[in-house]
């Protein structure tokens, strides 16, 4: 049975072929995406205390959250590029964290 | 049946909890970290061409599928710390994406 | 004689200080809008061939040096709070690079 | 008589110079390389409060210092491959600011 990351990997695949947008996004310009998405997703946060970052108010929410959205499609779509399965790569990174960052 | 993503997530939590990292996660420093994260994936590919991204060789591969990761993890922590679902999230932000970029 | 970046240093935080903008300018937070700018400035380039970077149009090269400015607005800012010389650093940085990229 | 920025401008250009790196200094990879500059100084702000980022240590302080010297270089290397002057670039954005956000 597919993972949510696989479906959501296919429909985005399905948008970008739609809209023929395959032929940019070679994996340098998606990182690059990948990285203008999160500056937007940060640009929020700026001017905030860590506490006021706690509490947003529901209009900033919402735009937090749509970016929030950006990122984590381009990450797919880099993913996708590469052939890379994110779930896999997330365990896998975690087994290493937790060498390098032995709980107490 | 909980997704890929709430089972990340969880495990991702318990890592944090374990080491008492909860206290340093505001969002506000939860997303200069992510931004952090796609930086380091960012510098494997600033001096390669747009093919020479599609193109990686193993040693390179394999640090971005890592760095890669650390962006995922850092995302579903930011997504947790705000109470987000970003399986929503992304099909709610790919509807507004279908309004305004029409497929041709 | 003050050069130049001493001047556009004045400048710089007469402005902010008119707006009484110093209490948001934690170097935390300057350095996360510093990210912003360069993730503004980096929205140019990002679907671009390198050569197709080395030839903007005069358009897109207006908003380029727009961004530009505002990078090394933040960054004088940044410099302004923390009471760091510029150039000295530059200066400093560029003998530590001279060990570490030895010229062929 | 040369300014600041143009004298650290020959110095930065004759360092790349001696090293062949202008190949690689397209103007998209530069950017690329800034924000990858822009991200080791946030990397020292990710975990402090506002507060405690106006109070570093003199470790912390002297790798910020070689951090911003880092995103300082790359930025005048840019300005350099696209023949853009820094200092009138700073001067005509503060004209705009000044109308975007009036004085009170």
């Amino acid at each position: 049975m597919p993972g949510d990351l696989d479906e959501l990997t296919s429909e985005i695949r399905a948008f970008a072929q739609a809209r023929d947008w395959h032929r940019y996004h070679a994996p340098k310009n998606l990182v690059m995406a990948l990285s203008v998405e999160v500056a937007e997703l940060m640009e929020n946060f700026q001017w905030l205390t860590n506490e006021e970052s706690d509490a947003l108010d529901p209009v900033a929410r919402s735009g937090v959250i749509d970016e929030m959205a950006d990122v984590q499609v381009y990450l797919l779509e880099l993913a996708d590029r590469l052939g890379v399965d994110m779930v896999a790569a997330v365990r896998q990174k975690m087994v290493k964290n937790a060498v390098k960052y032995p709980a107490p």
